[in-house]
């Protein structure tokens, strides 16, 4: 997932969407503007409101723009999401989507030791919308599971554990109903195990797992598993750790990768400049470990622990009363203090 | 749902199967033997020990030993569980899948609020395992949403909401990404709605519902989805109210009804008398209001409360150190006065 460092100058694909996407991005560019890092950021449009202006949720420029960039922060997407953001993963291929779930300190987490990641397959499964059949009377959706596919996500989770000190990789499935789409994916699973013979493996049913996250959040470290388990598992994991205002993402591919906070955008709330840009903030974040940043990264990173750790500077889902600005400010003042 | 009482005797079909299946059965059918009600047992196998023994996990004489009887009482299946409990629940039609999530006093719960009723569809979606495809490159599983059965589920879940004094009901769905079929199970809530005014609804998605499960369980009354996405919310509301040693069920259709245990045959623990009877109990608590017999239901779920409430017959799970028999004899001196 990590590259070292290779460009003294990257060009950032921007797409902050509707609602607190646009709120949480202008929060979050000011603290990337406050590093030591030469971006130049490229401005596109999607979602509702672009639906509306130009007649189409996600305009080739936009994808273009994704396309010619290093790297894409994506804010959020209304009713249009599913359109917007499944169409640019599947385009773009970006098969790797990470939703690291982890405890921090003054939230309402069930459990101050949950620290593990999702690595959600994202191009597939049941996400392949276009191939319904539909009558007055029924519908039927296709669930697609490919060795490649497949064997290409789970080869990043069982990497992605070596390179981050994790000990296991929990395979999560349904191949006791779909014995032939996920038990093609359990078979890969072990197969591709056999290359990481120093990380534990284990396996469990999507309805155990669902059950595990609350019984046991600590057992887990790397969950792999297909595209609409990963969905509704990361956001159970939000759950977990206090709700969605912390949940970053990123969707990485070989030509690309795009990162975005797991929560939507937020209408109920949007435009008061109130809503928490953390999530977003470490969705930049891990968009400065791909990049190679790793310094950054980690003072970014620290600044958002220390806000979080004092607790005086948190939004009103945190239980505070700071503004998105007001969380910047203070992760800037962090990062140069 | 409950019927009025018909009858002087019934016939209960008994399917304990494997692992503690056999125990927590034994356990229940001595406090049913403590009521005052004529019971006629008729046991049938099923499982990996039929298998192994019959060469089917499921025999045909079991299929109409319940289809004969007023009722069947289900304990667990192994590995074979796929195969025997979903071909019951398709070959009899029992079309809803009741699975209450309810706090007790002394479990491990999020919340002592936590009292919501899921109603899963239990016939279709991705549970038609027979309809796949399958090369070694990859295979494709069928979800199939029909007009008919999403009707009927959605139907009983108002009717429930209605006969169980409930003010709302959530339908659970992925209709931002699952178009057509959601989109049809979506616009049918929506149309068998219009038929209950007094009803309040909602809908969510399958992901945001997984979250909110955890951050405001208090919130749900009764939840109505199709068959995948009820088996993972249902095990998700098992963990939030300690674990599945307290989550009972029925299948219920036309030409019968059939209630087990939320849990599994747990092989791990099998054999040592210790595992927890309360799921099977509250099961044959469901059957007994299922057969009209709601004095004889009221009583023994009376004495299961006040087991729960004086916390001093528990099984390790609970943090007690009693056996399933242990459990199984307080309940009857408590029901006995
Ligand atoms: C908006 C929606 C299509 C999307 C998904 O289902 O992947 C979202 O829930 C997510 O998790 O990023
Ligand atoms: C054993 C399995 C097939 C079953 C299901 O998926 O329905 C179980 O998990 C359940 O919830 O009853």
């Amino acid at each position: 997932m990590s590259t070292s460092k290779t460009k003294d100058k990257y060009q950032i694909a921007v797409v902050p969407g509707d609602g607190i996407g646009q709120e949480v991005m202008k929060a979050t560019i000011d603290v990337l503007d406050s590093l030591d890092i030469d971006f130049e950021y490229v401005y596109g449009e999607a979602g509702d409101e672009c639906l509306e202006k130009n007649g189409t949720a996600l305009p080739d420029e936009t994808l273009d723009i994704i396309r010619q960039s290093d790297a894409c922060l994506f804010g959020a997407a209304g009713e249009t999401a599913a359109d917007v953001i499944v169409k640019i993963r599947q385009e773009m291929k970006m098969f790797a989507n990470l939703r690291p779930v982890k405890a921090y300190p003054h939230t309402n987490s069930l459990s101050d030791e949950i620290d593990f990641m999702i690595v959600r397959e994202n191009t597939e499964g049941m996400y392949i919308a276009d191939e319904e059949k539909y009558t007055d009377e029924g519908a039927i959706a296709r669930r697609i599971i490919t060795r490649e596919a497949e064997r290409r996500i789970i080869d990043y989770a069982f990497k992605y554990a070596v390179e981050n000190n994790k000990s296991k990789v929990t395979a999560v499935h349904k191949a006791n109903v779909l014995k032939k789409t996920d038990g093609l994916f359990k078979e890969i699973f072990y197969e591709v195990a056999e290359d990481y013979p120093d990380i534990a493996t284990e396996d469990f049913y999507v309805d155990a797992t669902a059950m595990y996250l609350i019984t046991q959040p600590e057992s887990f470290e790397v969950i792999v598993t297909t595209n609409l388990f990963g969905d509704i598992l990361s956001d159970e994991g939000a759950g977990l750790v206090g709700g969605l205002g912390l949940i970053p993402s990123a969707n990485i591919g070989l030509d690309g990768a795009l990162f975005e906070p797991v929560h939507g955008s937020a209408p109920d709330i949007a435009g008061k400049g109130i809503a928490n840009p953390i999530a977003m903030m470490l969705s930049a974040v891990m968009m400065l470990r791909y990049l190679g940043e790793n310094d950054a990264a980690d003072k970014f990173d620290a600044a958002i622990l220390k806000l979080l750790n004092d607790a005086n500077t948190l939004t009103g889902d945190l239980g505070g009363n700071a503004s998105t600005m007001d969380v910047a400010g203070e992760v800037i003042k962090n990062i140069n203090g």
